[in-house]
């Protein structure tokens, strides 16, 4: 199951409040700090497939909620198009400062700026 | 509980899939079909209080998902923000073909709202 796998670990920052303690806690130590199930064992006196199963629960648990709700899917990308929208508007913001000087432009623009930084605060 | 609790509504439609068929029934019918409950309860064979029940309990299944996930307030507001951005950049694209036909700006605002079509799509 390792080789880190992104989307699960994405599931994991916006489901992983619903996991037990332990499934929450073997998930982070597994996939995020990168530790091996005989590592995790060890430090928890349990048997390796104890701290197998527990992961694959929360992997189970994690992949259900995002097939029920779909969260994940639905908002999941929005960080990275909010910076391309950041990026795009900061783009004009330079252009009409060295070409037309626009006071209107440059109001839109800031509002922009300022609605991506209300939603991402 | 009745008066359409505006927050509770969005919480359904994002943890809806949660509830039990019978909460998000009874639920659906009680607040956005604005049936009574002694109207729910007079279709469904069951008691008035059946029905109330199954409302609460559809209730706090919502306030404990989003206690614990807190994904509405994380991203519930985003639609709102997309349609100010959005707005902003289709006012930039007129102030700019009416007064100074920028091509680079145009382009950069075509990409701002092709961004925004991914994201709500």
């Amino acid at each position: 199951m390792k080789e880190k796998p992104i989307e699960l670990v994405m599931l994991f920052d916006f489901y992983g409040a619903m996991l037990t303690d332990k499934q929450r806690e073997f998930f982070d130590l597994y996939y995020n700090e990168d530790l091996s199930l005989s590592e995790i064992a060890e430090n928890e006196g349990i048997t390796r497939q104890g701290v197998r199963d527990a992961i694959l629960r929360a992997e189970n648990v994690l992949n259900g909620l995002e097939e029920k709700l779909g969260l994940y899917k639905k908002y999941g990308a929005i960080g990275k198009g909010l910076e391309d929208i950041s990026r795009a508007a900061q783009d004009i913001r330079r252009i009409n400062a060295e070409n037309y000087f626009s006071r209107e432009i440059d109001d839109k623009v800031r509002e922009i700026i300022e609605r991506i930084k209300d939603i991402t605060e």
